[in-house]
């Protein structure tokens, strides 16, 4: 076989999907959140698909970028950073943005331009798997188990968006105090299956989440907890959480904001550290470890470049005796797809990977993915094994268009003023 | 496309090839080295071929691990590993016997295990590659340069193995002063075009390898110059030849053995650390770079347990700004092309490779491998773009199977003792 590789187009579909009234430190999810399905296709006619962020940012960065993949095999996928290098990026811009409401570390060009290529990365990948007849988990040497296990994230969250808000509606009810995280815990596992339970935290006092994840235990015996404020506390309040759930947490996320903090709490508590905001680039590694700041890195392939780069993350996480295991923001079928994957084929997977997927009650896909004991079964089809819903993926598209601007970019703190107009960004440490 | 890239057969095949006598602080290479051509076939057809260390404890262990790997898909490359775990090896007799010369650093069962699997793995990826029509650098995500630079591997040597030992002439005549360096590097000028030039030391007294490698660079200015006494000297030694060629040298390789002694030294030198024996698997990087022993690790497939461990061998160097290049033992054309094919896909190679090949006058290939002014040309061929040639490899397995056992693992002290009764391996530091 010679297949044809070369990339004859490429498009690119921003869309607004239904986010439910979730709860973090910054505020709250807004209704709708942007997100950028990417297609790549090729001239042996089989396509790819891709997602990443959507904020006009990375779209801005996303369609130069993808003006310079047509004529480009779509087997090159180390020329793919080479090619986003030569993509200008208005350095002032990105630091005047909000990057994902606020909750993941210092914004930079290099993590901008990573987080584009990534969904170019996926789709390219699913497309090559197509073409060659083989799944994306076989391009990246082959999985070593055959289903991948996530948790339950649990968020503290309002029963609804605010009123006269436009918005879907969910089922999940509202969690606003112990009772209410059980509560939600327990339809998680009723629906999905899962054993190990994630809490964003950040929203309340601490002692009101020490609280929830009590209850979380008593009600969830012996199942992996943890707790993730998302860098609100400051090291004497970590200390003190670390402290007293230390006999049930897995790992504590991110509990106070960079490096520092994370290695002043990491030398006295036991409790291990887990991150997603203090090592996000490839660049902030050697500091992190040297440290010692972090003993589990949330790897995430949107942040990091993609699946290979997840790869090579892990390698580095298990030469230095760094646990991996993997984040979630806010993704829909495609990227979950592209996670369970990469995940499939890392050994030493530490710990079940975090997934918002369940709380998009909206996809592009034709069939949804689907938890069973709380893991996804790694597809063995062609590509990512996903088919993409036109029809779909056209009416998300025509939300986005309609939009008068104010959803094209994620801002939690925007939303969390539709019901408190007095909210104002909380300086950090919170607590 | 649907191909069916399932393992049906595993042929190992040892063989013995010509070696002209080259020094180094062990000894003297022996006439002839052992080698093991790996050939994998699958049900689609298309076989794939690798090679790597053939000596007895290579063989006892490739020879398990090949029936392991009848039934399973071609692509399934971290499932090697796996599998190579399970083979059990004997811990006592991996201590017991020289590896390669000694010239590799402490033996172990991993180290063991990984360059028998790196042979596996590239003629994995040469048959993965020859059934999707893909070259083995687009398995690996594509190349970033079109060629790949080699420097010239200068030896001290002999004209010829002692007098009556059975052998392959050869027309390089003896280097055993300055003025035969010169010479052999201006042939290897002449006949491939290399630039850069790495001469193996240990051989000599400091002076005389410090006299040669000032020559090299009076007949060669400006051209980068190396010096590898594979650990032969203390830390003094090592200073003073940092000291007296630091203005010539790229950088020195393994001037002293073992981390603590490399750290000592690259404390007290601005003149760069290469390795390839204190840092020869990834258990061993971190404690290296805590140290602040090496600043470019030589990576080398075989060692590494492959293409794609090497590549992730480069991310962890780049992620820590440390320097990377490739090692080169004794090989064919097929590892060459195997090197070639992952040194044009990784980001910031930053010195030219090391190969034995020029000094190989025998291969198992139609067609030898060729360098171009000092650079082999990347192959978009599918697979590594080699064919094997089945008389010659026939011819070169019947002399292993003729050999009455004594060159059926390598030992340079063993041939050293053939022209000098009294030769023992030298204690480290030697000088």
């Amino acid at each position: 076989m010679n297949p044809d590789l070369t990339i004859t187009d490429v498009r690119l579909t921003p869309i607004l999907v239904a986010d439910p009234p979730l709860l973090n430190t910054q505020g709250v999810h807004q209704p709708y959140t942007p997100r950028l399905i990417i297609e790549v296709v090729t001239a042996g006619g089989l396509g790819g698909v891709g997602e990443t962020y959507g904020d006009s940012k990375y779209l801005e960065l996303a369609r130069p970028f993808a003006k310079k993949l047509t004529g480009r095999q779509v087997s090159d996928l180390n020329g793919l950073f080479v090619a986003a290098d030569e993509v200008v990026v208005d350095q002032a811009r990105v630091r005047d943005q909000v990057d994902v409401g606020g909750l993941r570390g210092v914004q930079t060009a290099d993590k901008l331009r990573l987080s584009v290529v990534s969904g170019f990365e996926v789709a390219c990948l699913d497309a090559l798997g197509k073409t060659l007849g083989l799944p994306v988990h076989a391009l990246l040497g082959g999985k070593v188990r055959d289903v991948v296990e996530y948790s339950g994230y649990l968020f503290y969250k309002w029963a609804g968006h605010p009123e006269g808000v436009a918005c879907e509606k969910d089922d999940w009810g509202a969690a606003v105090d112990p009772a209410g995280v059980v509560e939600q815990a327990r339809k998680f596992t009723e629906r999905y299956g899962f054993r190990s339970f994630k809490l964003k935290g950040g929203v309340f006092p601490p002692d009101e989440e020490i609280a929830a994840v009590r209850a979380l235990a008593e009600a969830f015996p012996g199942h992996p907890l943890r707790l993730d404020p998302n860098g609100a506390w400051s090291v004497e309040t970590s200390l003190r959480v670390a402290e007293e759930l230390g006999d049930v947490l897995e790992y504590l996320e991110d509990p106070a904001l960079g490096t520092s903090a994370m290695a002043e709490v990491a030398a006295r508590t036991d409790v291990p550290l887990a991150t997603n905001m203090c090592v996000t680039t490839f660049a902030e590694i050697q500091e992190a470890l040297k440290q010692g700041a972090v003993q589990v890195v949330l790897s995430d392939h949107h942040y990091w470049g993609g699946l290979r780069n997840t790869r090579e993350l892990a390698a580095i996480c298990r030469t230095f005796g760094v646990g991996v295991s993997m984040h979630s923001n806010t993704h829909l079928g495609i990227s979950l797809a592209a996670m369970t994957h990469v995940a499939s084929t890392v050994p030493g997977l530490h710990h079940a990977c975090d997934s918002h997927y369940p709380w998009q009650s909206e996809d592009v896909l034709t069939e949804r993915l689907t938890f069973e004991d709380g893991s996804v079964k790694v597809s063995d089809a062609p590509g990512l094994g996903v088919e993409l819903d036109r029809d779909r993926l056209e009416f998300l598209h025509r939300r986005w268009l309609d939009d008068d601007g104010s959803l094209r970019d994620r801002d939690d703190a925007a939303a969390m003023r539709v019901a408190d107009p007095e909210w104002v960004t909380p300086a950090v440490p919170r607590w």
